[in-house]
């Protein structure tokens, strides 16, 4: 018998953002696999086995979790954020691509969710209100050299950035060295943001200027906006300032 | 006396999609200010002023729904999507840094809402899996020259894109030459995505080549995934085929 597979997002963290959808699908779930902090966000219920497991196991974890489904399970498996960007929906499709043929005839639903760029987005103002990219600096699985390209073109063509997995344990000077980077092709003034565990108690939103960014503010929870020559601070008396991307683009009164 | 006002993603268009935020966040409004086919998915309540208007009025509408707030009201401005993916929150922050000094002191809070490139990466897998970075192509307020160049320079870079405003009555060709720009640096089997009213009940997705795209399949309800060298396709006996962009970059191995 063929089971289903809900692939789903949890948003950053604050159960108010995650969406109705995501809240059906955990309901339906006999057995939920994830890292385990994003296992501990969801409230026990009973007869739901709860899977959890390490970080960096993200291919052996969606293998387990679909072959679990093809014995007539309702099967969750669980990110942070949205599980399309830099999470669990890549793994459970490269499982399936490199998979026993029968696991393409599992019913497979995606649940997006509230990804961590737009949360940290959306505490600011609009920093991501006009073309950006979306990077991961992890090199586990390619080259520094792709990495540092890719943020180099994205700058340089005028696109603001949010940077996934900044800065961890196993990669400490990444962060620092894309800062460093970036220095060499956007103005000392251009903002930067490190965003760490959006919409969670310990939330921490620090508003920089490239110049002064320093990597050792960041952690495994942040998430790092970087603005362009474009992006707009609104100073405030009271409360934090303000960033956002202008609608037009000002090279077009040149 | 100062007011409130809630910047509001509602989604690509299914109430599942909404997050718990947002529906508290409508239910709180005296006001609702949008483009008109985004106001009408919002069920009527007794005691809210609905104030529809046409698009590319965004910088009039917030203008006018921050002096309401200023008054007292309870302001809700929404957005399909995400409120600060090229839509409203934008608009309000550009009106407030242009606006009347009072105008920073306002109570304002950007709801996140699930972006129309998360839900149609969602429906096909994990096609953004990846790094990607995200365009308008609309030229009303930047040059087209700007738009192409940012374009090929994420496709170079080796970025999926998801490509907003692909098309509309008063732009028809853009998309067309953006699409014969990207088929000067990516392969002509890159699979091209027109995903178009993404969740609603007339929902279509639209797997093509690069080679084959044909810009007359996308209306202004359409979001454009591009992928990349990179992207793989998942072929299934039933059901749509499924598009990933593998966790690794290929250029790892070279």
């Amino acid at each position: 018998m063929t089971g289903r597979v809900f692939v789903i997002g949890l948003g950053p963290g604050d159960p108010s953002l995650l969406t109705g959808e995501a809240r059906a699908a955990l309901d339906l779930c006999t057995d939920l696999f994830g890292y385990f902090p994003y296992i501990d966000r969801i409230p026990e219920r009973a007869g739901v086995t709860r899977h959890a497991s390490d970080n960096r196991e993200e291919l052996a974890r969606a293998g387990t979790a679909l072959a679990l489904a093809l014995t007539g399970k309702i099967v969750g498996i669980v990110s942070g954020g949205d599980p399309g960007v830099f999470a669990m929906a890549s793994a459970v499709f490269e499982a399936i691509d490199t998979g026993p043929p029968e696991w393409r005839a599992l019913d497979i639903t995606v649940v997006p969710g509230i990804s961590a760029m737009l949360a940290a987005a959306a505490r600011l103002g609009a920093p991501l209100g006009h073309d950006f990219a979306v990077v991961s600096l992890s090199d586990n699985l390619k080259p520094w050299a792709l990495v540092l390209s890719r943020i180099g073109a994205a700058a340089t063509a005028g696109f603001a950035l949010a940077l996934y997995n900044p800065i961890s344990r196993a990669r400490p000077w990444q962060l620092g060295a894309a800062l460093d980077h970036l220095r060499t092709i956007l103005p000392g003034e251009t903002p930067v943001v490190f965003a760490t565990a959006v919409s969670r108690p310990d939330e921490r939103l620090d508003i920089l200027s490239l110049a002064e960014a320093d990597s050792a503010r960041a952690d495994m929870r942040t998430l790092v906006l970087i603005g362009t020559a474009e992006t707009r601070r609104i100073a405030r008396r009271e409360g934090r300032d303000w960033l956002y991307a202008p609608r037009a683009a000002a090279k077009v009164s040149a």
